[in-house]
């Protein structure tokens, strides 16, 4: 399959203003987390972006998108009923193809020379099915993620055939179901942010509306662990880290990572130690 | 004279969307740059202040001032012709009164019991002049400041009588006009975003209105040159520094210093070591 389609979700009541913060991206230029997320599904050659916010956001996203904008189709997710159904809203746009789907709260910062999104573009393509990304995450992080149980793929390295998938498990679930062999003790594979999926997900969820009630919450997660019983769905371990910007002090942190990655190494490691030599000249 | 009203000036075009930005403040909780400096404000006695904000900015600055937003006064500056036009477009709020002038792209840290705000507000009130807030730096940061000359006042420390104002000297210009007795070489003494003005401000800046092209800029530095003629101006020192969150990297300096100065220094450092030790494991 041919991933061309890419679908960002923004419309969380948390986190509708995170893709509008500024932040200095690694090439120097100061971008809204917004572009260097279109910038991100760029990279992978997807150049049909859809948007979901909240009513009313749109001009504030557009405004923040700068150049992108006229790429960027907005769809609104008109109640707030939940991550699956916001992904939902995007189905006129996805019809039926396959598409990769970013949650508007992460960035990304790759270990590699493909930036994350390429990487799990890449996959999907030459495995020819859903690919989540995943990355290994000690429990005590289980409270904040999606995570998945399986078994390693025997023909590429952190490759892995799901089986299951839970939203927010407990440890004593997740000790249960989702060990996965050859992770460090106490690491489970939790959901990076990202995800290349196929229209399936799209009927799945449709269901999951039509037999929930009127303003009930449709999740993800759920649709993703049918999936897993239907079609091969596999998840994978990317080069490189994700960034909650939405976490406490994930802006500083994600900024930091990003700048550390980038041409302004130098100047931020100086301005740190400036920061951090006017506190002790205060102190 | 007793300082009861305050301006924060955000229209200008690069500075629109700075007091939007979201920070952990130093007593852990996520708030707008605007939030924050409203509570400096407030922190000085001052309940009432005005924002001069772009024309259509005012909704995206309400929501981002949170609870404060009901004591904020917006004021559109109609024509983007520069920071002392900004600040003339407050006088219909100030009227006869002093008032504290911010910038809305600075943020501060105080290195005393009391905030910046409140210690300039102090000292105004107990010299019954207008002071603006200075900070000794270097000559190589003169292209983004406005500058003074003046000498030391002899009853108290940290305190100039100015006699002149400079606006991004060159520094040929600082060596011959703002040398100050008492500052490190090659240290000037440059505007911090904060000051304390009497109504004469709003006189001079409406008389470079009147005597201006209908298009051209008005700045502030050169009213506050000749109020330096006209009434006594005090510079003042005050215990603390100011972030340009408009710079690069300003936004994750300003968080970083903030957060070194609050309650969650400890877990800050964490994540700093933490991002630094998983660039050094993927390197």
């Amino acid at each position: 399959m041919k991933i061309q389609k890419a679908v960002i979700t923004a419309a969380g009541k948390s986190q509708r203003s995170l893709p509008l913060q500024t932040l200095v991206d690694r090439d120097g230029t100061s971008k809204s987390a917004l572009q260097i997320l279109v910038e991100e599904i760029r990279s992978a050659g997807i150049e049909d972006i859809a948007v979901i916010v909240h009513p009313g956001d749109q001009a504030a996203f557009a405004s923040a998108a700068g150049s992108h904008a006229k790429r960027l189709h907005f769809i609104e997710q008109t109640q707030p009923r939940g991550f699956g159904h916001a992904v939902l809203a995007a189905s006129p746009f996805t019809t039926r193809d396959p598409f990769l789907l970013l949650v508007g709260d992460h960035l990304y910062v790759s270990g590699a020379a493909s930036r994350c999104a390429q990487q799990l573009v890449e996959i999907a393509q030459s495995e020819d099915c859903a690919v989540s990304a995943v990355q290994a995450t000690h429990e005590s992080k289980l409270p904040y993620y999606g995570a998945v149980g399986g078994r390693l793929a025997a023909h590429r390295k952190g490759l892995f055939e799901i089986h299951t998938v839970m939203e927010k498990p407990t440890p004593t679930a997740a000790e249960q179901e989702l060990i996965v062999p050859g992770l460090r003790a106490g690491h489970y594979l939790c959901f990076f942010g990202m995800h290349a999926l196929t229209a399936t997900v799209m009927d799945l969820l449709q269901s999951a509306l039509q037999s929930s009630g009127s303003s009930s919450s449709i999740a993800l997660s759920p649709a993703l662990a049918t999936l897993a019983r239907q079609e091969r769905y596999l998840a994978a371990e990317l080069a490189g880290r994700r960034y909650d910007v939405g976490a406490r002090y994930g802006l500083l942190t994600a900024q930091l990572a990003i700048a550390l990655d980038g041409k302004d190494r130098d100047e931020v490691l100086t301005a740190l130690l400036e920061v951090m030599a006017s506190r002790a000249r205060s102190a």
